[in-house]
């Protein structure tokens, strides 16, 4: 890969909550990088990974509901909660080759899939995870694009471990080459991931969205979630369905 | 000092950027802490440190131009210009004894004040910088009430020196024995500072703010703005006029 001049480069811009968003989407043509660890981005990753054709998201639980009516496989969750119509929750684990490979899943989530309708204006959505970040780095790469890499939050407030994927993802990406970032944001997560990387997990416990999951007896994904390269597919939204990118 | 017990503590929270702060002041009751280290905050406690009676912070250029025509001293800056009604900018160091001691000053800046108006809605706002850290951290000890660090950010964007302070802070305040935090934005900042704080000019090499201030040769301030204790004053705001907590 040829490494490029520093103002070749494409830029990386980390967003630590979608209600910053709207600041940069007046900004022009990039790639969105959809962020959100616990739980909807690393649970959609491994969904396509498991096979799944592709998978609707929809905002609300109405919505689900209706689809669910039409014949539709319904994963949904609300405020950690898998409602009784669903048929699936929000955990990676219930996303297995058996139960949905091959099928269309509508997903709806309390905070992922509103930060998916946040990005619509962006020129491209990607869907980022700790478990699929070689195949997203690499196909970022190849966009040759600018890139911004949008953390959900939790209900808007920035959230540790969406801020140590966008800082592993930046340092990749500007590892290629073909990257450069003037944001402090990018600067700040990458810190942060410096500090966490050799123990993603003991740097996690102070994360209130960890402790939360505990409560609710949803942490066993966890572990999962911060293990690189668990999947080989690049979730890319076009707007009304997520799809690898080999398929989209 | 009496230490409490933890579920007596008040607690700390960080807000990266105003557009953060809408979520946060449903909450109720805390005192707001607004910071904007480059350079509104800094400005406003070196003034309170020179003698200033009161500061009459202003959203609009206009606002501030009016005020001029009425005969008050203006500090105005847009995008770290100072207009030419302007009797003085926004450095810390145009705020000398002998040009603002024992005057009321009207302040207009393209992003401190705004913040300060965005803060409007909690029932207590005050300024913080490095150069109060300590007079600050004894005030809020006093308060025993919940505390929000408020960062103004560049333009709403996540900033590094803002975020850096907030660490500072919040760090302070849970060594009084007095607070306890469960904030993931308070330990991210906590944890930037923590690498900064050996070496802050170093470090803020990184931070975009830094090389705006010095492309527009305004960057003389920055080390002492990053310097601990320079005054013994903790601005309060009443909605109206910004004033030292023991004048207030």
């Amino acid at each position: 890969m040829k490494v490029r001049e520093l103002q070749e480069r494409k830029s990386v811009e980390v967003c630590f909550s979608p209600r910053l968003f709207a600041d940069i989407l007046t900004r022009g043509d990039f790639v969105v990088v959809l962020v959100d660890i616990l739980r909807a981005t690393t649970t959609i990753c491994t969904a396509l990974g498991n096979g799944v054709e592709a998978i609707i998201p929809v905002a609300s639980g109405e919505e689900a509901r209706r689809l669910k009516s039409e014949g539709y496989l319904v994963a949904s969750e609300k405020d950690g909660v898998q409602p009784d119509f669903a048929d699936l929750g929000n955990s990676a684990f219930s996303f297995t080759r058996e139960r949905v490979g091959g099928k269309t899943v509508v997903y709806c989530t309390t905070n992922g899939t509103r930060a998916l309708e946040i990005a619509k204006g962006a020129s491209g959505i990607a869907i980022g995870a700790f478990i699929n970040i070689s195949a997203l780095t690499g196909w970022l790469a190849a966009q040759q694009r600018d890139v911004v890499v949008l953390c959900s939050g939790w209900k808007n407030k920035f959230c540790l471990e969406d801020a140590l994927f966008a800082g592993a993802l930046t340092r990749r990406l500007l590892e290629t080459g073909l990257f450069r970032t003037e944001c402090d944001s990018a600067a700040a997560a990458q810190d942060l991931w410096s500090l966490a990387e050799d123990d993603v997990l003991g740097y996690i416990e102070k994360a209130a969205h960890r402790h939360r999951l505990r409560r609710l007896g949803l942490d066993d994904v966890i572990p999962y979630s911060f293990q690189f390269d668990q999947v080989n597919v690049v979730p890319i939204f076009d707007g009304r369905l997520i799809r690898d990118a080999s398929a989209a």
